[in-house]
């Protein structure tokens, strides 16, 4: 995975918005869609940003294709500011993901 | 802070450098820059790109301005992440930095 992806796609608001909701369950672009005051080719825009950089997987069930969290990486972006001596406090420190 | 510029700064593998050699103590823009193959411009650019997303706090001691972390905001980034239910695992949920 490449940090410069994850975190441009993570610098845009509506990105952000997108990945709070994933991590209530996988949706389709539709369910995204709705929640959203955006139009659809916008949405796809977005999904496509998030997939690019990694943080986002689409798995097809039957005629639906559904978007969900690719945990992993949200691991390796925690891990990245957990390696920063003094800044997480040792409490973190101690329980730096595995 | 903003997210949109604290990850949009971070999104840049030069900037990323630069933080990782804060974390060993203040930095002049001059020591910074002794240890990249890059012009000062360019350094400075980071710099102010890094200051004005809030990472980033320079300080005047003497004739010098010096480099430091803003460890608030990357604790207030951790937190980002681990209010990802889900994302960061149990162990990582009791620990969240206050």
């Amino acid at each position: 995975m490449t940090f410069n992806l994850a975190f441009k796609a993570l610098s845009d608001p509506n990105r952000r918005q997108i990945i709070k909701m994933l991590q209530d369950g996988d949706m389709t672009a539709g369910d995204i869609a709705s929640r959203f005051d955006m139009t659809k080719p916008s949405i796809s825009h977005h999904l496509n940003v998030l997939k690019q950089a990694d943080l986002v997987q689409d798995v097809r069930k039957g005629q639906n294709i559904y978007y969900s969290l690719n945990t992993t990486v949200f691991q390796e972006l925690i891990g990245w500011f957990y390696d920063l001596r003094g800044v997480a406090g040792e409490s973190g420190k101690n329980s730096k993901p595995r």
